[in-house]
């Protein structure tokens, strides 16, 4: 089956008719079409399908247990709402470039295998990359069995509901340990090729980025009958505080947003009780991010005592600098120069990713596909053809020069 | 049955254990409860109980056919998290007057309603006081069928879940023109008798008061890879306009809110499309509302074109100033100042009541109880005990003196 059949296959599922959005979340049946697609395209190229503890699918062409397996691949959910090709463009690639050697009767010297991590996105349970973290010892079992979506059902309750046993959960370092290298083909959340005029890059580097959550608790009142110097409203020094992130990341060269709040009661004629809003920052290096993270924290502060409101900061997550294998990087840039005779660009990404989470454990490297618009987690996200084909070729030149005599 | 003995009746109906509020919405479980209790207080006190056109319940001593009815009453339903005290302590003080006066053994000689009005709070349907505004012909029978709530269940649907044909709703001005004197005790939302230091107050004005929809629509994009020089994001515009809003009303000595928020997607770490705001704002006359509204709507538009972000605005409701009523307020006063010898000074208020809605068809009036916080819309609104038993005695002196012989 070509890329195109393959693509063409995904987009229906789970796409919202309303916004044009995909809503393809952990463990939702949504999720469950997806995954029976990554099986049967397993099983259809004759590939040994297993789910492992954490419900993160494989495919392996040769026996896993003979160790120094080159794996790729990505994963298959998506952000609320989100584009069409980030983690999806992954996964079809990954079968794509199998076909494509299989096409070229190129022989394997080493097990491949094909994978689809769980929940990366984290749109359900707040947490991202919760399959490869798992799977890598970062994420223990006691955090997973806490995570709780929006309508209170834990992990836990929402693998069972899937048909899959939570009681398996917990780190798997022996699959780990045969794997000798993963790479992982994403489209680029950026402009940065667009820019120079490439089609596929090199990362570098993942920035180091964190979430936190910042509750302003006031007092819930009369909108209509409470003067100003009674209130003491959350909403203003919220407010002010969205204003400081900006001023912050953009004094430090950095980036920070506030895209999700929750208000209570949330009444258009009631002064909010609490207004709880998450903070995501990334900068190229530690030291910016922590001057953005603290100087939004210390103006939020000064602001939320001024209206007499409480505030609790919380880190929700955090990952440090990821700096890929550097000889795996290398590697990759003397394939592709040879053989595809591409220039390609190395490049810092400011989006975590399972390879990110991997990188700790097992040499680990990625491929970007040029995006002409930078959009990313929007139905706008986009790549053209060309570009996706030229992913393929790519990926499959890599999987040769490593897995392949 | 006690006023003490009916308040401890009500007090569990639609609390929420996790806030301490209450969640008494519009033809819901609890909104049943709350109707059922009223229907069993009205046949124990041996009243003709009757449920109008709209949905709201009356309770008749005497024939209301015979014209120049005194009405008196409030309403049962609750912001959301809400307090004990908006709406149910004029239900129960019109109850517990009545058997005041059944008990000082006075003879009616005008009909005396009490009433029930449905969905006053608009915590469902997004519109206050929809029974009487269908009733006055303040709302017409279209647009109440277009009413719908965040489930996507039309006012009609969920009056037919609960029981009523909404096939009958409209306007009813027989109904209104059998009402002589409307007079609505409510507990004070705001601390003027508080600083005052009186028991019970009469309302001089309702403030002209309305909502506005702020949709900020930016463009979705990927939160950690999106350069600030690339991003359409509401967010930011919103935050100013939230600080202008607070600004605004300073100046005009007036109150601004943006109390409720809906956010698309939603998502940490997505930049999102839709920040959505509802201001409410209220002042002690038009010009300084629509100084305060404009004002903030300029510079909401400023902020929108600067951040690359589209803006609309909608009035959604938009309630003019209200006068009381001069020679019942004066008779109020009268009585009030003879029979309880208080001191009854004539109060503004920001809030909008059922009894704003009628006065431009019957002559109405209101009584404020006095609220020790000014805290209201929230699980912390409270009135003391010897303040709600003066209210009761205030309520029953008023009925007495326009009633009875």
């Amino acid at each position: 089956m070509s890329f195109h059949s393959m693509w063409a296959e995904l987009l229906p599922v789970g796409r919202s008719s309303a916004s044009g959005g995909y809503r393809r979340y952990a463990w939702t049946g949504a999720d469950a079409d997806c995954r029976t697609w990554f099986q049967e395209q397993a099983e259809a190229r004759g590939l040994a399908y297993e789910t492992d503890r954490n419900g993160n699918q494989w495919a392996w062409l040769g026996d896993p247990a003979a160790g120094n397996a080159v794996v790729t691949g990505s994963h298959l959910d998506s952000v609320p709402d989100g584009g069409a090709f980030d983690g999806p463009l992954g996964v079809v690639s990954a079968l794509a470039a199998l076909d494509e050697l299989r096409g070229r009767g190129a022989r394997f010297t080493r097990p491949l295998g094909i994978v689809n991590f769980g929940d990366e996105e984290g749109a359900r349970f707040g947490l991202a990359c919760v399959g490869s973290r798992l799977t890598a010892g970062a994420l223990t079992v006691e955090q997973a069995h806490r995570l709780t979506d929006g309508d209170g059902i834990t992990l836990p309750q929402a693998m069972e509901s899937a048909g899959y046993d939570p009681g398996t959960l917990g780190p798997d370092p022996e699959r780990l340990a045969r794997i000798g290298a993963f790479v992982e083909l994403h489209v680029e959340q950026g402009r940065t090729l667009d820019l120079s005029g490439d089609r596929i890059g090199i990362a570098s580097a993942i920035w180091p980025h964190g979430r936190w959550r910042f509750d302003f608790r006031g007092e819930a009142n009369h909108a209509g009958t409470t003067r100003l110097a009674d209130r003491h409203d959350p909403m203003p020094p919220y407010a002010e505080t969205v204003l400081a992130a900006r001023r912050e990341a953009r004094l430090a060269g950095a980036v920070a947003t506030f895209g999700k709040v929750g208000v209570e009661p949330n009444g258009v004629n009631a002064i909010p009780s609490l207004v709880r809003g998450w903070l995501d920052s990334r900068a190229a290096d530690q030291a910016s991010l922590d001057t953005v993270v603290t100087g939004v924290e210390k103006a939020a502060r000064e602001y939320a005592a001024a209206h007499g409101v409480d505030l609790d900061v919380e880190c929700e997550s955090f990952t440090p600098v990821v700096e890929f294998d550097h000889a795996l990087r290398d590697e990759l840039a003397r394939i592709l120069g040879t053989e595809t005779k591409l220039k390609v660009p190395v490049l810092g990404t400011g989006a975590g990713h399972d390879a990110g989470i991997l990188s700790d454990r097992v040499p680990t490297a990625m491929l970007f596909v040029r995006n002409p618009t930078g959009v990313s987690h929007s139905p706008a996200e986009y790549a053209a053809e060309d570009d996706c084909a030229a992913g393929v070729n790519a990926l499959a030149d890599v999987l040769e020069g490593l897995a392949c005599t």
